[in-house]
């Protein structure tokens, strides 16, 4: 199917040569702007989102124009003076459309004939460590941001310019700027890598500008010469061709870097990214190009993309910060302020997404901008109903996928996703729960201040790889102490975990499981995750049910990291006064043993307190099991790694079963000093059953209530009968799951 | 002139006698009952916090009563339903005034009496841990919560009552409570502690509501009798008499609690505990008994010690966590809510007052609340102005203080007070600094989860004494790793620091300056701190001079309890991944050495970051000096202690001069992922002048400009003339400090 639209496409480029040309016209429109010089005088946000583009670009035009001759890498003036020369013409651009001011329209066209001026003059940017060096910075990857950006600039004076002043900055500046980041770098251009969104992005859009149809289709469809064979990985170790890849151009990006349900396989920190030159060329195309349907491909993939963005978020706008992901990444994004507008003008004007357009603060000035506005003027905002779901991942959706869960104010998210290539982390099964904006059970996310200079430039430490990025850096399931598949990215992409069972219709009882097989050879696991909602208790349970069958005896640990103060545990335990690291590898080596224990009892509950909540873990223990309270922070100078705490669950074992009850409880002000309900509802958890085939467990509350939950984990089939022998007493159900009151 | 005016307020008393009761009349009058009628119809806070307390007490009354016989602990049932009821009792009566609903006086009455036919049926609570046991709860303190809270519920129903219910009452369950924890026990009442304020004031309030003048010349001045001699210190260890103590009463509370600027030598966070019965009893004498005039004695003290309530706070309203207190105590807390409207109405109705009662976002139910809510609700709350201050120690005011200064965002507070009793912490010369709302240089408070089970029973943890009482534990010089007066109370309370210096007139250079002098033998410490505004500096610069004046030579370590993530040092540091206690006692026992270095150079600067802001410290470095990274958290089993960072400036020396700056600047959000300001402004700090009377320092800043802070450490006189030979340049000054730009 995606082959066949992609020459469907090609059919209808080659007979649209013919339309008229129209400036502006990439995200704006002769028609929008006339409705954009009522707008800002009329809509609140889109105002102050131009009364602040102006200020900044009144500011800019106070200085004189300065474009340099390339030397300096990021940080450096020559990278930061072109960064800020490309958004701020962009921004001059608009400005003059909306305030029909030529002085903006002038500025723009002096600082494009002094970029014309001294292109010709050199031959690339000196810095020589890029696998693709770029013109006016150094790689190919910033001077494409710098196109798609003046792209806009110069769509916007297009029709203003005179004849000849076009033509020279068509022949002397963009046509051979374009050339320079596709044909004479296809090693940037012709991958299937956000590198290449940016580059198809970039050249597409002065392609729609210029009416040039040979930028155009290269854009869309790639190139068809070859890359230099010499080059085969980029800076960050990423294969420059995919095995198998046989297509490249814009819509080689659509079909291989999202699933159907719009989940981009690096997670959502880098959709984020990715997203801009995906959305801004889209709009840009929709508008120049309607026939294209670009926003209709693949199902209106794009726009579905935005939704699944939104959808990863807590309750601060704050994206789930799996695999490399630096937290606190938000909707407040400047990416996200374009994305949310024009999936609302876009993607059928649910009025839902105002209200995050609301809370944004800003709009972009564009067409979608004016219509958020709009509309948010007009009161048409409601609030963003975030339901629990699955979103697969994989081109075909068939490779695994993330589960969340919502119930309440908890948000449970289970990943079971492909790797997600040289930014993925060793982390199948693992899970995060927030309470609301808090995080309960965190992800450590990446070890990196991006951009801050101190911390190594602000690029990613060491301890990414060495701690991020391993098992026992996250909720999962870490056997002999070592990374799931070895802690090698080649052989974890090669496959993904399994979806097995995922069901929320009923809000009460929802459950999300998964298998995965292929992480540790002999071990074959599965989570099974449910959140209930129980009569007499103030908020969801979660119950987590971690089965491993397993050929021989093997070492289980099983972290969770829990965020706040540890209050209590039931179980006896001696700290260290003395800390050394737990181990020499597998991220062992940065973590801290700071108390452990041999477990005693079949039940081990501990509480902890984080931002005026309490939470319970109770879990079922068997003979031999250890807790070890754990510290981040061992062989990382420099203060690389945050001091966080955990708890690890230590078990010998073949097959086997970790149960464990979740429940945030009471509260307490520091205020008030009056603490409610600081001890868990959970008086009991016992494991009735547990078989490679099925898992019976059952709880009990404080009011002497019990509950049972059964669960068959080969067979989903919603017409099967199962059967267990549990002491005296047959249970049977039907389907998957069965959780009653007893 | 105090002695003087107690013989004169027992003349008034004397001839008062005939004075009219009316009922209600304590913190309700006939008048305000009408006018708070109208006003839960007009003034939304007064609705909102009357239908609360309405709806807690129709809750309650649905419930059957309750009047066990006493037997268990806090925490226990039969002392929380006692201390429930109180409250509850208390708000019925409010509520049955104002609604008029006979069925609240009723079944205060039901309660009253349930409690007056148990009150003879036993001796006393079966606990006898208290050094002075109660009567229905295991201590006279909560007897006396108790007392002081049914007293106005009784209030409120008195006149309702027939003639022979009150005399029953009065006879057989009041007078002879009100005996109990007074005449009966001597050893609680007759002291000057918060414990007596409590006592002194139920007993007064109940005797105001039954006109019975024996009791209320018992809690205004005192009981004649003498203490047992058996008894002579509390459960905490606090002596029965103070040294000296000639008074008792409320009369003496007033005098001895509270220094003449309204500090409390506990600190604040025992301030707000202990005002609630300052004020109540209080309020319902300036009702009552007018001719006290309560309000006004000492200078209008009791409306002073409110303001010196709201002065120690940060933006968040939050109590400066000096002492024992638990951080987070704030202005929300209920002891606040009824202080604020009191302070509005009776002190003047400062109209700054009304924006942190619409912040606090309820009233008391009293005419201070009403005249509250009605002037919100007109629209006169003005924003509450912070100013730099200095609060003096000691009841004449001359032992001691805190300086604070605020200026732009930042609030600093140096503490050179009295030692503050059992409560207090081994820290002269400490500071904290806040920006904002958010802590840049932390006091750990109390090792303390108030009420929190889980904690110890949330009482104060055995890590009180051995950690956060500990001078290594705050902001101040440790001489030889031993706390200040050995770490002994008896010591540290018969001296106090040495106010020398406060300014803030000028607001571009506010300094704060003090001695000490007994801490540490042999050992002459001053510390000298200046906020600075200056010319194109985003924030202001705090510059922290600490000279120490000693016999010989001694190891001294500079802490700094810095809040957020370490970002850079310029000085070489390595980092341990074996962590082991710095010490075995006198508090370093508690910190882990994470990292240490040997400094060098002549600067050593470190960066940090907190919550989006970066913090540079810039310090000059004499040879040898050496720096040590620690963490919080050795030795304390059962996670007693938060795993907070400092850094430690070692120096072996005998006089010296250890020379500070903190710069704020910059941002960074996470979203946006552009760090601005990331490094310092300061580029160099030089001690030019370091000697007994005098100090000078110079610092530069990026852009070149230098300034000079002169300092005349000995001799405040504003108009003597300074002269200190620098090199080849002789500095001369008028007055105690010079600040110039070179």
């Amino acid at each position: 199917m995606v082959k066949g639209f992609t020459i469907s496409t090609l059919i209808i480029l080659s007979i649209s040569v013919g339309y008229s040309q129209q400036h502006p016209g990439l995200l704006l429109t002769k028609e929008s702007v006339v409705e954009l010089r009522q707008g800002v005088e009329k809509f609140p946000l889109l105002k102050t989102s131009y009364l602040e583009a102006k200020a900044e670009v009144d500011a800019a035009m106070s200085r004189p124009i300065s474009v340099p001759i390339p030397k300096d890498l990021p940080g450096g003036f020559t990278h930061e003076q072109h960064k800020n020369n490309f958004l701020m013409l962009q921004k001059a651009g608009v400005v003059f459309q909306i305030s029909n001011d030529e002085k903006y329209a002038k500025w723009i066209k002096d600082v494009l004939l002094t970029y014309a001026a001294i292109y010709p003059t050199f031959d690339k940017h000196p810095a020589t460590r890029s696998y693709a060096p770029g013109k006016f910075f150094w790689q190919c990857l910033n001077d494409a941001n710098w196109l798609v950006y003046v792209s806009q600039a110069y769509d916007c004076i297009y029709d203003w310019l005179d004849k000849k002043t076009v033509n020279k900055l068509n022949k002397e500046l963009f046509r051979p700027y374009a050339e320079y980041i596709s044909i004479q770098n296809p090693q940037f251009f012709n991958r299937i890598h956000n590198h290449s969104t940016w580059g198809n992005a970039a050249v597409g859009m002065i392609g729609l500008v210029m009416d040039d149809k040979e930028l155009i289709d290269w854009a869309l469809n790639g190139l068809k010469i070859k890359v230099p064979g010499d080059i085969v990985k980029d800076n960050d170790g990423g294969a420059i061709q995919l095995k198998g890849q046989t297509e490249a151009g814009f819509f080689a990006q659509l079909d291989h870097s999202f699933s159907p349900d719009g989940y981009y396989t690096e997670g959502p920190y880098y959709q984020r990214y990715a997203m801009y030159p995906f959305l801004i060329f889209a709009e840009a195309l929709a508008n120049k190009k309607p026939e294209l349907g670009i926003l209709e491909y693949r199902n209106g993939l794009l726009i579905k993309a935005v939704f699944a963005l939104v959808d990863q978020t807590n309750a601060a706008g704050e994206f789930f910060p799996i695999n490399d992901s630096q937290k606190g990444m938000s909707l407040a994004s400047r990416e996200l302020v374009n994305a949310l507008s024009m999936a609302y003008h876009y993607g059928g004007k649910n009025p839902q997404l105002l209200s995050l357009i609301q809370e944004q603060g800003r709009v972009p000035l564009t067409t979608s901008g004016l219509s958020a506005a709009k509309d948010i003027a007009a009161g048409l905002a409601k609030p963003y109903i975030f339901n629990s779901m699955e979103l697969t991942d994989g081109a075909n959706g068939d490779e695994g996928a993330i589960g969340i869960i919502r119930s309440k104010d908890l948000t449970l998210m289970m990943k079971y996703t492909k790797h997600g290539m040289g930014h993925g982390h060793f982390d199948r099964l693992s899970f995060l729960l927030y309470n609301g904006a808090d995080e309960v059970i965190q992800d450590y996310g990446a070890a990196r201040w991006v951009n801050i200079e101190h911390k190594d430039g602000g690029g990613y430490l060491k301890e990414n790889n060495t701690w991020a990025k391993q098992t026992v850096a996250h909720n999962t399931l870490v056997v002999n102490k070592t990374s799931q598949f070895m802690g090698k990215v080649d052989d974890a992409d090669k496959t993904s975990g399994t979806a097995y069972y995922f069901n929320a219709k009923n809000a009460n009882v929802q459950i999300v499981s998964a298998k995965e097989t292929n992480a540790y050879a002999g071990v074959a696991m599965q989570r099974t995750m449910a959140v209930l909602n129980i009569d007499g208790i103030e908020n969801p349970l979660v119950l987590d049910l971690f089965n491993i069958q397993a050929d021989k005896e093997e070492s289980y640990d099983l972290p969770l990291y829990y965020m706040g103060e540890l209050m209590s545990t039931n179980q006896k335990y001696t700290t260290n006064n003395t800390l050394t690291p737990m181990g020499e590898n597998s991220g062992y080596q940065h973590l801290w043993t700071e108390a452990q224990g041999s477990m005693t009892g079949n039940l081990m509950q501990m509480t902890w307190f984080n931002k005026g909540k309490f939470y319970t873990m109770t879990s079922t223990v068997k003979a031999g099991d250890e807790m070890l309270l754990t510290r981040i922070g061992g062989n990382a100078p420099n203060y690389a790694l945050r001091r966080d705490p955990g708890f690890i669950h230590r078990r010998k074992a073949g097959n086997t079963l970790f149960a464990n009850l979740y429940e945030r409880h009471g509260f307490y002000s520091r205020s008030d000093e009056i603490p409610v309900n600081s001890f868990t509802s959970i008086t009991d958890l016992t494991v009735l059953h547990e078989s490679a085939d099925y898992v019976v467990v059952q709880f009990e509350l404080k009011n002497g209530d019990k509950y049972r939950f059964a669960f068959s984990m080969n067979n989903k089939d919603e017409k099967t009968k199962h059967k267990v022998q549990i002491g005296n007493e047959l249970i049977e159900w039907m389907g998957v799951s069965q959780f009653l009151k007893k």
